[in-house]
């Protein structure tokens, strides 16, 4: 794929994108911009890694409007746009190979139940198996070894990986994509104490509904309802090994780092960021873009949306620092203390 | 079901049952009081509640003795019970649908070991595998894609959800449950460091006992003993995600939150109840009924029953809130030791 | 197997093995040394367990060269050696019966790919399935219902244990251990946020190297690079729900404790030792021989090798411990100023 190539591929994207050097030069794959070899593209979206651009062997960098390239545009050539991350991002989709999760079409060795119906252009990997009544849409994507158990509906374009474990009733809307080993719609966590001391069951008759456009990692569990529905919205994104539990809601647009967990009705505003092993306490709601860092706790109910979190329990970020400042100064204010005491009982002679 | 019918149901677990209001209406199933709609069947088991009483679409409510439902009770129907929660929780399992995990027999894909035997009206699923020796009690199902290893004894009652593993040589009680993803008795996590920095794996030979009328959830992990076995007690409840390290024992009826974890032959007492991403140091022993907060790190034995620990590390919860009280008054407590020095100082001269 | 043959059988490993005690009797396995009975071989590798010399039922107890064995040796014998403890690892090994994974050969019910080549004694179980252009290495064991992508390589003498899931272009080196349920290569938590709130996914196209001689417990994750190589360096050692997050290098002979969380593009040193539940900030360097405490979390990169790293943020166990202790002071040192304030207060007057 030359330069030129490239720069009418991303303007499908950007309203501008400007050559500077070479256009017909081939580049052959996207690389890292201190591991690049010539014919490999790279980018600078950030001024620290400016330094980056005398030194690299990248044949082609993508960069921001007033990258400093003067000094090197006889060295390589650059295309520069308005947001070169993302520009760069869409070079990476241009360039990866697509893999195959499973070929197109019912793999023989897949067992289908009773009463499934199927979209166009589906592909069943190896030994799956889907329960009855369920509904999988166009180009959908169900790999090998993954299981589907009864009155699952999954719409179009979806991805299962290998290993995926979704329990009946989930629904699952368009272009979800779901990494081995997570288990949609287990039990969620809900035994009624008795005088005794065991427990009662609490049957869990609710389901997962994960809406459009949502992507789950690996190994993640998220729990089916006592009643009702779990829910994540349009356009979550779920890291590996995060815990969802029964009955919480996840807004739009969310993204959830690895190993942080979602305790019981959880309500998560839309657009929020919790870092990796970030945890809840229950029934919690949380405003909108709301950040929580990663091993926060949050310990009640956050209303101020866009606001940033951070500690155990957690509060506002400027909160958790000074007192993180302060508990590194406890020494220095405990020597103040006993000297100022040591001052005072000297002086009336104690 | 009528409510008359709900209430003959109810009278097997409770001595007393009080109808109030019209018990012949139809009940179609439980919902959140707040979610119900006509024909529903809900409850309030907390006084902190009772304003839903008067908003609820519900027909039926199940509350207790003294519940404040004397102005409704035109609207809806009550059932007045002792322990309205756990009446609840029997309607729940009353309406809900037995889940098909694997049709009654043996799937002809289940690949069955040597010497395998099999109590009365088994279930297990397509794809399962099971190994050499083991023996699995009656009305037990295995789901699809579950591997069982060689020389596993599984009692009666118990299920097996889509995926589980469980290495060889694990003996499982009676109404024991396993979520998908659970894998029970890989290698304990044990390797003698050498002089080069390298290590020699120490073998796990041990296996994991699993005892009565425990339930395990999605994706856990819980390691077979290095020489022995890990032990998890009847009645114990764990979550998802949760590490049961080698050589753990867990007492019974004691419950796990997510993504809590158990380090190594750590000795959980009866009744604990063990909060979410709660961590533990190894060798630990823990009193019974002992309750740990979320994300609470227990550091050493703790051997008065009862108690509740929180924070890092973990201690009584009412040292920790004062603790975290100070914690967020300590910039006042530095004012007021730095106007203390200045008028100290002021005062001598300084 | 006599006590004799387990000297022969340590001679292979230690230059000197001292036999204290009857050589002829007969060792039929080993136990912890509190449970051991007789016909068992123990061990005592630390003084503080020297009181279960006297108590213990077990008929041979490896020793280091001083304990004090004098007055029992009429009752039980001993073999002194330099490291009782790997000598008893080895006596482990020796007795320990091999786990058969999945028979010799390829089972007939395993989907194998187009350009797929086995090494001489692969074994490969049930219902596995295995990409194309795959290449499997001398006496690997592949287990039942384990997935392996296209284009993954392993090495000789690995064991994939039952229901690993491993994505396409995967390395593994030689003797690599994966336990059931772990993810390797899913992609790499990475999407470019857009202006209207949500996000473009970032190819992952680069895969996940593991070398020689690294054990890999259940249920982990380790994601694939976005670029590159996510690195496992020789001999690491990973526990149970552990993520490694893409583009992470993991320096030789580092090993890392149940549901520790490393964090994108980190680089961890050789030699480290990483607690359970612990946490890193992104794009993290941590030197050689660092250890860093369970559930610590590590803010900034650390270039002092050896270090102890406790608390979050993590910092020098020493400071951390002193913050501790007077974390748990606070409350006296409160008191403390307030007297001294009223002292200083009343006698001004005020």
């Amino acid at each position: 794929m030359t330069i030129n190539e490239i720069k009418v591929y991303l303007e499908q994207y950007f309203e501008q994108v400007e050559l500077v050097g070479n256009g017909d030069n081939t580049i052959d794959g996207p690389a890292k911009i201190d591991d690049a070899v010539e014919g490999n593209v790279s980018f600078v979206a950030n001024d620290k890694y400016n330094r980056y651009i005398g030194s690299t062997n990248a044949s082609l960098l993508i960069v921001g409007k007033h990258a400093p390239i003067a000094k090197y545009s006889d060295r390589l050539s650059f295309l520069k746009v308005k947001d070169p991350y993302t520009a760069f991002v869409f070079v990476l989709q241009r360039f990866s190979v697509p893999q195959v999760i499973a070929e197109p079409g019912i793999d023989p060795t897949a067992i289908i139940g009773q009463n499934v119906t199927f979209g166009r252009n589906v592909a069943v990997g190896a030994y799956a198996v889907i329960g009855d009544n369920c509904d999988i849409g166009d180009n959908t994507v169900i790999g090998p070894h993954t299981v589907i158990m009864a009155g699952v509906i999954a719409g179009k374009d979806c991805c299962l990986y290998p290993g995926v474990v979704c329990y009946d009733g989930a629904i699952l809307g368009d272009r979800v994509t779901i990494h081995s080993g997570t288990v949609v719609g287990a039990d969620g966590f809900g035994f009624a104490p008795q005088p005794d001391g065991s427990y009662v069951k609490i049957p869990q008759i609710g389901n997962v509904e994960i809406k459009d456009d949502v992507e789950i990692g690996a190994n993640n569990t998220i729990d089916r309802a006592t009643m009702g529905s779990t829910v994540i919205e349009k356009g979550v994104k779920i890291d590996n090994l995060v815990q969802i539990a029964h009955n919480c809601t996840i807004g739009e647009n969310t993204v959830i780092a690895s190993q942080a967990g979602i305790s019981g009705s959880a309500r998560i505003g839309k657009n929020c960021m919790i870092g990796g092993q970030a945890g809840f306490f229950g029934h919690i709601s949380l405003a909108d873009k709301i950040q929580v860092a990663g091993k926060a706790v949050v310990t009640k109910s956050m209303h101020e949306s866009g606001q940033i979190l951070r500690g155990m329990p957690a509060q506002p970020i400027r909160d958790q620092l000074r007192q993180e400042a302060m508990l590194r100064n406890l020494d220095s204010m405990k020597k103040k203390l006993d000297a100022l005491e040591a001052e005072v009982r000297g002086r009336s002679g104690q």
